[in-house]
């Protein structure tokens, strides 16, 4: 059996401009020791204002930023990253998923 | 605690062709605020007959539209999708997940 | 309801250097019928030697291989995926999701 060789962990996929992904990877820093990073990325969504242009629903260039952590670090990270993604119109889609290897995840490894 | 700021949505996966790519947006306009669209993407898989010629199992350009919706969306808009999927050789992928702000994600806001 | 025409499976999001997707594709078309290919992504995390240069914590130019697959043909693709894995600093998430057309996803289809 491959079970006792994966560990449940969250899933984080943070979608922000293409400009703030700055912001998010040094957040990131601290709780993650990596991520993969898609980019660019269309969309369509919500932006309000951005740069002193209203682009509401306009499709601008996007990066997702995809990243597994323990789940006891969810809470922690949430903490941070939640305030800064709504000054920066970004989302973030959090799913359970199983990893092999999940030593490999922590940010001390 | 975070958990009330997250509430459980349903994640979309729709890999297409990118030439249906304008089909599947205009369905997802009725049911979504927005979606994140990954192109270009490559593939392996059951194109069936395409520009005439007959592509079985070839790599083709895809593109990869992901967008999160309330569970009660699921239902009106896969009545719509899986039809339209059915005709243009695309699938779904349907996934539980946390968002915060859901109400982000609704077609009226 | 739709509720019947959905199939609870598997999802793999595979990681991988760039020069060693070809070994992934290998081993998945014993399994799978299709898969999708996100690529060049970024990414920051463990490559440990490579080239025999030491890329620790680099940013380096990745794959990402996304497929589907049924949940009991999870063990025997991972007895071989692994392994591969581990030697190519590879990792994999896994996540339950669901699909329209599950048979689409058969290697023999």
């Amino acid at each position: 059996m491959l079970a006792h060789r994966l560990t449940a962990m969250k899933k984080l996929e943070i979608v922000v401009l293409g400009e703030y992904v700055g912001d998010v990877r040094e957040l990131l820093a601290e709780y993650v020791s990596g991520y993969t990073q898609i980019a660019p990325v269309s969309g369509r969504g919500h932006h309000g204002y951005h740069e002193g242009r209203l682009l509401f629903n306009d499709l601008s260039a996007q990066a997702m930023i995809v990243t597994v952590i323990r789940p006891e670090v969810l809470e922690p990270l949430l903490e941070g990253l939640l305030p800064l993604l709504e000054r920066r119109s970004g989302v973030v889609w959090i799913t359970d998923v199983s990893v092999s290897r999940a030593a490999y995840f922590d940010p001390s490894s």
